[in-house]
C-alpha cells in the first residue's frame, strides 16, 4: 500500500470518540489532541458534551434511553463533520456498548473512519480527581445516577485503543492516540 | 479590497438556509446548488430537513416551541459545518423569524458568514406542486398544522436574497443564488 501523503492525511476525516467514565481524563486528552491536529494542519472539532447537551439534547434527561439518544445525536452530528474532512473528537462517556456499536456502523455505512478510544483510569482515581465534583456529590447523596458508580459504564471490550491514563502524561495518551491515527493513515 | 483567490472561496464555509412553504422548491434548489458547488470544488453539506427530524429532531413535534427547537438544533449543525470550511444548504421551513433571527445572530458570533434565501412562491402555487401531498391532505381535513395554510409562516423581511422560483427555471434560482454567493466572496 503506498504512503499516504501529507495532503492526503489532512483532508481525511476521521471520528475519534474518547470513551470513559467522569474525570478519566477525555477532554484533557481531547483539547491536547486537538491542538496537535491544527498545529499539523488538520481541521479539527471537539464535541463538548456539556455544549452538546445544551444545544442539541436539551430536551434529554440521564436514563439509558436518554443517554443512548444523546449518543446517537452526537454520533449524527461527528458523522456528518467527519465525512467532510474534519477530525471529530468527542469526549462524551457513551456509557453502553449498544450505541456506541451503533455509531460505529452507522459511520462505516458513509465510509468515515471511527475509532473509539476507552479512556480507561480507575473508579478510584477518577473519583479522587473528580474535575466537576460530581463523585462528592452522590457521595454525599445530593445527586444520584453517576456512571460507573450508581448508573452503568459497560466497559468497551474491543475499543481501537485502551489508555490507562493514570500510568501516563497526557502527553503520552496524546502520543498513543497519534500513533493510532497514523498506523490508519489518517496523521 | 483584493478579489479572493479560487482556493479562498473553495475553503471558505457559509450556511445558506432555503427558508420557505412546503413545495416551494427549496430542496430542489439546494440540490442544485450542490451540485453546481461540488463541481466548483466546493465542500459541501445538505442538511435536509426530513433526515434532520429523523436522526437530530425525532422528540419533536410541529408546536411553535417544537418548531423553533428543531431550528435551533439544525442551525448548530450548520454552524458547526460552515466553521470548518463547508458550504451548508438548509432546505428547511424555519417558519418563525425568531428562531431564523438567532441562528443568523449564532453564526455571526463565530464568524461564519449566513445567508438567507427566502423561496417565496405564492401559496397557491405551491398548493397545486404540492410534492409531499400535504396541501391535499389538509383539505380533506387528514392534517393540520401545514405552515402557510392553518399554521404560520413569518414572511423574511430583509432576506438576503428573495427567490421568486414561481417565475424561475431550477437554474435561474441557482444563478441568483451563486451571484449572492460571488458578491460576497464565498464563490
Amino acid at each position: 500500500m503506498p504512503t499516504p501523503s501529507d495532503e492526503d492525511v489532512r483532508v481525511s476525516g476521521a471520528t475519534v470518540w474518547l470513551t470513559g467514565l467522569p474525570s478519566s481524563g477525555k477532554s484533557t486528552i481531547a483539547q491536547a489532541l486537538a491542538e496537535r491536529l491544527v498545529d499539523r494542519g488538520h481541521r479539527t472539532q471537539i464535541l463538548d458534551g456539556d455544549e452538546m447537551r445544551q444545544r442539541l439534547c436539551a430536551d434529554l434527561g440521564f436514563s439509558k434511553e436518554d443517554r443512548q439518544t444523546n449518543v446517537l445525536r452526537i454520533g449524527f452530528v461527528a458523522e456528518l463533520l467527519a465525512t467532510q474532512g474534519v477530525k471529530v473528537l468527542v469526549p462524551v462517556i457513551a456509557p453502553y456498548a449498544m450505541s456506541r456499536a451503533t455509531v460505529r456502523e452507522r459511520h462505516a455505512a458513509c465510509a468515515a473512519p471511527y475509532l473509539e478510544v476507552h479512556v480507561a483510569a480507575p473508579l478510584e482515581v477518577c473519583a479522587v480527581r473528580d474535575v466537576k465534583g460530581l463523585y462528592a456529590k452522590q457521595a454525599a447523596g445530593l445527586l444520584s445516577g453517576l456512571t460507573g458508580v450508581d448508573d452503568p459504564y459497560e466497559v468497551p471490550e474491543s475499543p481501537d485503543l485502551r489508555l490507562h491514563t493514570h500510568e501516563l502524561t497526557i502527553e503520552g495518551s496524546v502520543d498513543a492516540v497519534w500513533a493510532l491515527l497514523v498506523e490508519r493513515g489518517l496523521a
